[in-house]
Order: structure tokens, then sequence, then C-alpha cells
């Protein structure tokens, strides 16, 4: 049951929607593919679709609807048919900018999903066509310089539930996950791919629902995660967490805070699943006191906060 | 039609025996799973099985058989029996060391394959086992430190027949091609994962059979492979090409040659491939005069030179 | 004797003012300071002194005037005797901006040259003020975001008197140099510093006088390095050399040639001289045939490409 | 007044003889140039010396000798005059192993140092020797494999008073500095060099006197500095701090504990000073509240443990 390619594109929702959209342009360094009322739509340079991420101005901040393609017309049939055997499908929708018909669903926890095939592929202006033709956009090189929509974390009340709704119904992989003394799972992470995590739950510490942990772009090097963290010092972009590695799928990592007040991650690094068979990885409490690979202390808010705050979560 | 995971162990042929095993200990920096006879099993500290690379003491050099793994026992059936149909099936033979059951066949310029399901897990010594259980060894940092078996090149002297085979009874995706003036096709750039390649097969300038371009290895950073260069610099392998940018696949290289004569890569970077439908990206003869990615010239012997010798070569 | 504090500002003349001056700002990432006639005043980010590089729009290409500041005002008086004694002195002018008195003169192979002491320092506008303030400007990061004016290559007719000049008039130390087999000197790698290199003389294979080789600008790392290539090669900058391991010095390189045909050098690495009595290395034919240091042939126009083009040389 | 070279070799005392030098050796990465009773004589590869650090085996730990290289005899005769007049001076004494004459003295905090001049150049074996002869010796990646002795930092009960005898009467020039509230120093960064530090002091929180802060060796990128935490992390050496970039200064920093309790750094990264008439930046106690550069908050045992443990120390 391999019937999704990958995840994206994601909405984003922000207070501050100037603020925010310089600080994706100026600092993160992606692209305008178009402006439509309070929606902005934007790419990395190797995203191959025209946009992985559609900031929308809204009263708060937090994550919009998350979309997942299918691998075909096919496989986009069969998991709309697994969605609704759940009782979580919402129906299908005109598709966003460039995409073919959507299915709408939820989660467990509340987010907001959409399932499709049809898209367009990234055509980008003369000037920002690359040199070399098999890579989708131009490296400008400005400010981070991301390359694409890498990985979603979200939170929610109940980890296990939703990661089984991603393995059994979604045909997410589960690489790595935290069981606690309790038995409660705290994290899970799953991916679609050979890459360590593309889809991450973990706890919402305020019990809340349908939360935004972090969205993260990735980029080739820990260099240019170093030089993220310069450019973020800067601009004067909160950095919540400075760059270090994590021992869970072991990414490198930048975290910040956007002006909207959602966490953006710059990431890279990690490692490639190629086991049919790969046992999951289960990290026990007291092996998480340990902190981050390099023995760094994960900051509290990185254990509390998301976006929208708890007041205004779809509680 | 996903059946195969990945490519993997792969057997060397080396006519100095001592000497390529220390190339691959002491400056590819891998570790010893097991000695027997002519052979000695070998695994990068990140390679997920007990040996990637069966090292194999010979009169000559080249490639001994490239391991195929399934991702299930029915998927294992479905490429054999899709194997058989083609009339290059030689048949089931006792797998290699920790295997189970695996069937051999040739592609259509002659090289030898197996295709298998079971096989054993890496479960490696007190001294061995890393720090963070999320991967499968520890990182020694012992010279290279290369982390696992990357990609197979190999030569052919009809590489379309091949690119069909590899695609059309393997399941491999082809996400980049040279396609000469007169039509034919110099390289087959080909993944069964979101890797920009994993088996590639290029035109073997001499006409020759069954031949090997390289073997690379996976290293995570840019820095490891400029470092490798120091490395085998103060070794004294013969550096063929320094540290650079292909053009094609975008990977980052650095290509020495092994006491046994063979070509060696170490290699990292690239770009991933998400997009379902992904288009294959075609490069023509001018373009390929351009040079790699940043204009270096490829040096001559990197077009004409392969193992074992052609004389050697069941041409 | 160290009288002299390092070298720097240098006059880089262009036929192609403001293609140039564009290279030099969105390329390299440097900010103007100044404008004014056909003078642009440029400095990277780390540069302490408000301009390192006046950039002249001009009939041809080639290196201006290449000042040295002297330690103190008594160090100045003592190196302006120095030069007043062999003959090559030109006298006194007024600084440009920003500078006090300044002291003209031309080495023996006509290159000009001037020392002061008395010059601003770097205060730059809100936002341009960096975070950290202990750097003299903000990291923008745009384009190779260089950080420094690094190190100067001229070409001489007669290497040896040059070197001779630079040592014991003006105080350089000698770190390198190449000796051909006819005992003559081919290049000669000088500094004021611990850094391996500031000033360097290569022979001018035209046999011609005051000419330029590169104009070096420092980044921090060899990632950079490989970035500025991915940038070079996106914005049309011809790569004459892609990033790789001198042999000399052991600097990390990339050669682009800017538009109006001076070549550029975005360099990093090599490594430093605590010795009080450091032996000079001397290379010798032979070895320079081996290519830098990972064997990269150096590209024949390196070795005769110079600016101005010899036909409006002071030959 | 420039007569001091450069800071090195420096004594290591240790409680865990056996122990640490495995540290030294197999991680660290350093070659054992000789040994002799308790002591073993060590270098890194680029050091130019025969040793940089002298590790003894002792009943306690910290820092035993810390010498100072002068530029010429006449340099150390002007430095040995000048440590006379202040009373802090001892003697003279035979040198080291390798150096000739010395010359005992104390700062005003207690710790012992030695001027001299004369002294062996590295001469490594073969199997050490370099591929390119413009380096002492040659890159044998082996752990860490740090290049050599960068830098120093001992605690200090007066900083200012130790700080006035660096400069007035040893000749450094002063970069940086901590300022508290209460007007007193909590800090000082000097260089003989370019260099942004080469020794350092910072208040004994205990107001101990004679103790050691930490030795730093220097990598060339900041990525050997990651790879260095790996190394630790898998060779369970403690890591106090993970790898981040200081504010002051500039350096990118991995520390650790050795087994013998010393605190030890891999460092690389800083920043240059060519401006003769360089400003020093002054901290204010609210400006260090902010933490690291990227916003790390350091670890409390950073500002208050040193070698040895004060009941050890010569109080």
């Amino acid at each position: 049951m391999n019937d999704i390619a990958h995840l994206g594109p994601v909405e984003l929702l922000t207070p501050t929607g100037e603020e925010s959209l310089r600080f994706f342009v100026d600092v993160m360094g992606m692209e305008i593919e178009h402006q439509e009322g309070a929606a902005t739509y934007l790419r990395g340079w190797g995203d191959y679709q025209p946009w992985s991420l559609k900031l929308i101005a809204a009263d708060t901040s937090g994550m919009g609807v998350l979309a997942l393609r299918a691998w075909s017309p096919e496989a986009l049939a069969r998991r709309v048919a697994a969605v609704e055997a759940t009782g979580l499908g919402e129906g299908w929708v005109d598709g966003d900018r460039g995409h073919g018909p959507s299915y709408r669903f939820r989660d467990p926890d509340g987010h907001r999903f959409e399932l499709y095939y049809e898209c367009d592929r990234c055509d980008p202006p003369p000037h920002l066509t690359p040199a070399l033709k098999n890579v989708p956009g131009r490296y400008t090189g400005r400010g981070c310089a991301v390359k694409r929509l890498d990985h979603v974390n979200v939170l929610a009340a109940d980890v296990r539930a939703n990661r089984d709704f991603c393995v059994d119904t979604l045909g997410y992989r589960l690489y790595e996950r935290i069981e606690l003394d309790d038995g409660s799972e705290a994290g899970a992470w799953m991916s679609l791919s050979i890459a360590a995590h593309e889809l991450i739950y973990t706890r919402d510490a305020l019990g809340a629902h349908g939360r935004l942990h972090h969205l993260a772009f990735w980029v080739d090097t820990r260099e240019e995660c170093l030089r993220a963290a310069d450019l973020f010092l800067d601009h004067g972009i909160h950095i919540e967490a400075a760059p270090s590695k994590h021992a869970i799928a072991q990414g490198f990592f930048l975290y910040g805070i956007e002006p909207g007040g959602n966490r953006i991650e710059v990431t890279t690094g990690g490692y490639f699943v190629f086991d049919p068979e790969h046992p999951p990885t289960v990290w026990t409490e007291e092996e998480r006191r340990k902190g981050q690979a390099w023995g760094v202390k994960t900051v509290e808010s990185f254990h509390t906060y998301g976006t929208p705050p708890v007041e205004a979560a779809a509680g």
C-alpha cells in the first residue's frame, strides 16, 4: 500500500500577514508564485510544484489544510475509499490553484488534510530558470534559500490514535516513536519514503486539538543551517533552538518563530531507511532525558508551544 | 510495480586482495564482518545489513554479483517471474552469507545479478554499537568513514536495452539520461527511491560487456568528500577526479582507483524526486560538452576506463 | 621590521562599469559605501574599513593603486624612507576617501602602490549594523556574501626582483615560492601576518608589466566557496576554475572572470604560520606538474591571462 | 613591542594518565612524539613543533607550564627583562625537550609560564610525512584529527591585573573583554596575531588561583567540530557544551571533559583583526545574558568548573 507520494503543499495561517510574508521571502528565501486576496503562494527553489506553502493572512496562527499527493488516479481512489471507511472523510472539493479534484478529511485529532493527484509542475520565469535543467528552479541564494518543504510536525492529544490512522489508512511507515513509562506515546515519526521523517505527531502538552508544532524546510547542508542561524539573528527572528543535531531521526535543525508566531525549522541531515522490514526505534523516557544527540537540553517551550495559541485552538 | 527495495550487497573482484582490503578498511573506513577463503565481507557504519560489499581476491578486477533486495516474499516471486519471462534468468541458488534463497540472472549486457528477500540485519559487537540506537553502527571516523553503499554504475555496450530491462522488468524509475546526436543513449540514471540515482548504465566505450564503471559509497556531507580527497592523497590512492559537482544528478563526487584497479566513488548530495510523474531529464551532446556542473572537464579515462580490463572482460 | 599591517584597499579598473558593479553587489554581495564620478567604493561585511575595493569605470581592466596600511605614523615614516631609498618613490598625495596622507610608489614591475596610516573605520547604517558587535557589518547573506578583501596576486616579468623588494623594503615574509629548473622564480607567496598569503607575485607569461592576476575575497568556509560556484553558474559568470584546493598555500578556491574581464577569487582555508623562522617552501617544476592539491590540472588560461590585456598594458 | 610569536607548548596534568593519553591519541587524533617517565609529548598534524602538548600523569589535573616562544633571541631578552622588572620572574632553566634556555615566571594569578626562543622543528617519520610539503605532518584523519594547539583559557581571581600584565609586560593585544555592572572585568580575550584570541583570562568563580579553564585545539572547518561531537558521543566523552558559536570572538566550539577532568575544546572560526588600532569590544552583563551567538544559554558548569579542583588548587 504505497499510494501516497508525498506531503504538501501546506497552508499556514498568520495574524501578521505582511511581516510573515517578508520572513518567507527575505529570510527563508522563497519565491512568490501568486497572490490572491489574503493568500500568497510560495515555493522553494527545489520544489517541483509551483507552490508548496500557502501563507494566509488570518485572525490567528496555525496550520490550515495539509495536502497529500497520491501516486496515481487509482491510488487516489484507493486512499479516498480507505479514509471514507473511517468516517473521517468530508468530501470532494475543487482543488486549490493548479490542483485537480481534492478530497478533504480530518485526522483523528482534527487537523485538516486533503488528497489529490493532478497538479501543475513548476515552470519558472526566465530570471528563475536554473542553469542546470534537472532542478526546478534557480538557486538565488537569497536568505536561507530553503530548497523545499520537507516535513510537518503536528500536535495531537492522542498520538497513538493518529499514528495508527496514518499507518493503517494513509500508508505511512513508522520509523521512530517515544513511549513513556506509562505506556503512552509521546511522539511518532513517519515517512512515505526513505527519508527518516515526513510527518510527525507529538503530544499536545495542553491537550488541545488540531495544532501545529512546526513546518520544516530543507537545505542541503549543515553549513546552511548554521548560516540560517546567522541570518535569523541579524533579521531579528527569535531563535527558539540553535543549530544542533536531534537524537530522534538524527536531523540537523534550527528552529525559529516567524513573525506570525508559527514555529519554523530549517533542516537537513538524518538517515535513509532502505530496509523493507525496518523495526521502528522506540525511545524511552529515560533515553529522552539525555537531551538531543550531543546532549543539548531541549528548551521547555519546544515541549509546550504550538499554534494557534490554545485559547484559539479548535479544542 | 515497486517490488525491489534497494540494491546491494555487491561483489567486487580484485587482483590485489590484501591491498584492496587495506583500502576498504583503512582508507574507506569500512568494518570487516567476516572473512572466508578469498572473500571478505564488509559494511559501512550506516549499512543496515551485516555486509554491503564482498571483496573477493581473484585473477582480475571488476564486479561480481550485484544483489537486489525485494520488498517482500511476494514481491520477490513477482520479479523472479518477470525476469524468467525475459529468458535472462539463471535459476535459484542458496543465498550468500545471511541471505535466504536467491535468484540469479543477467542483464542484457551480461552483468550478474541476484534477487533475494530474506536477510540478516546488522548486529554489531559492543565496540561498534552506536551511542544513538537509530543507526546500525558506530561512527568510528576512521578514514573516509563511508556510511553505506550508495549506488553502482556499470558499463554496457547498449545502454538503452539495459535501461529498458531495468525499468520494464525490475521496476526502476528513469530520472536522467544522455541522448547523443545520433539518437543513441550514452547513459541512464535510475532509482528505486527518491534518491536521484541508485543504478546507472553508461556506454562502454570499448564495446565490451559486463564491466564495472564504479561503486559509490555515501557520506553525509560535502566536507567529508573534501576530507576523503585529503585522505586519498596522503594514502597514495590515485585520485582520478577531484571533488566537484556533477551536472547529471547533481551529486558531489570524489573518484579514486583502489589498489585492485576498480574505480571507487565517495559521494553525497544530489536531489530527491517526489514527483510521481517526474519527467526524465534528457541531456544532449552539446549540453554535456559544458563539463560538470561548475565547468570541470571530465578526465578522458572516466569515459573509457572500466574493470576488468577489456582483454579480460566477458566480451 | 613589521611596519605594515595589511594590504588594501585596492582599485580595480573595468571597461564595463555597470555590469562589474552589479557583479560585486549582487553576486559577490558587497555593500556600496559611496559613489563618485566613475568610482564606486565597496566593502565586504567583515571589512573593518568603510571600503576595501574601489571599482573604477575606465577604458580598460586591471588594477589601479594597491594601498598598504602602516601600523603607526612612525612605521609609515620608516617605510616611506625605505621606499625612497630604492628610487621607486613617487611622493605624497592627499589620501583617498577617508584616508590621511598617502605616499605613492611603484614596485619594480611598475604596479602602483601607496602607503598610508590614517583612515576611517566602518560605521554602517542601521540596516547594516550587525547583531554581534564584534564584527564591523551585518551578514546579509546576499550572493556570495564575501567577508573581506583577502589577498592580491599580481603578475611580474621578474618575480624575484619584486619579491626581494617586498621582503627587503616593505617587510613582507616569504612563505612559499616556485623555482623552475633554470633557477628562475615563477611565483612568490608573501604575507604580513600568520595568514599563508596576502601578496602574491607570479610570472607574467607574456612578459608584460603592471598587470593583475586576481583579487581574492574571503569567505569563512569551504561550503561558501561551493555555494559561490552555484551562484556564479546561475548568474552566468564564467567559472575559470571550479572549487578545489591549491597545493601552494593550501587555499580553497573558486576563480571567475567578472564582466570587466578581471579574474576574481572567492577563497578560504590555507594554514597559519606561527614559526618565527619559518623556512619558505620551495616548489620545483616537477612538483608543480602534479597539479593542484588533489591533482586538478590548472587550466591553461590561469598561467597566461591577466588584466589589462597585454596590448593595453603598461609594457 | 611584538616580541612573542605564539603560545605553546603547554603542559597538562592528569590523574588518569593512561585514559587521558588514549583520549588525546584516539579521540583527538594527536601523535605521540616521545614518552619519558610520567610525561608524553604530543602534537597535532599541523603543529610545526615536535610537540605542543605535554601530558603528565600526576596526582591532580590542571595546567603545568605554559610556554611562550619569542620572535628572536633579542626579543626573548627584552621580554625576560620586562618580566624581571615586575618581580614575577623565577629565573632561567634548561629548556624542555628540544627547547633552548627557558625563563620561568608566573602571572599575577600564579599560573606558571616560560619564555624561550630556540626549539626544534617537527620532522615526522615516513608514515607521518605529508603528501603536500607545506604542512608539517600528514593528515591521518584519526579521531577528531585536531590540527594544532590553538589557544589557552585560564581562570584568575583578578582578571584585570592579569590582563594588564599580559598586555603591558608580554605584549599581547586585547581584542575583547567583559565588564560587569560593578566595573569589574569578568574576562579578557588577547592575541599576539590576527587570530581573535590566543590567551584568555576569565574570572575564577571560586576565587582560586592558578587554575585552567580549557585548552583549545584547532580544526579547519565547522563540520569537523560537528564530527568531533559525534566522536565524543561514541567514545563516551562527556560533552559539556555541544557545538555552537560563541558571541565573544565568534569562535565555533565543542567542549568536552577529558578523562582526567580537564576541559578540552575543539575550535574553529572566529575573525581576523587587521586594524592596527582595533578598539577592544566591551561586553556588558546585559549583553552576556543573551547567551551565545545563537542564543544558547551557557551551561552553569562552564562558569564555575576549572582544574585542578579547588581543594587541590594553589589558592
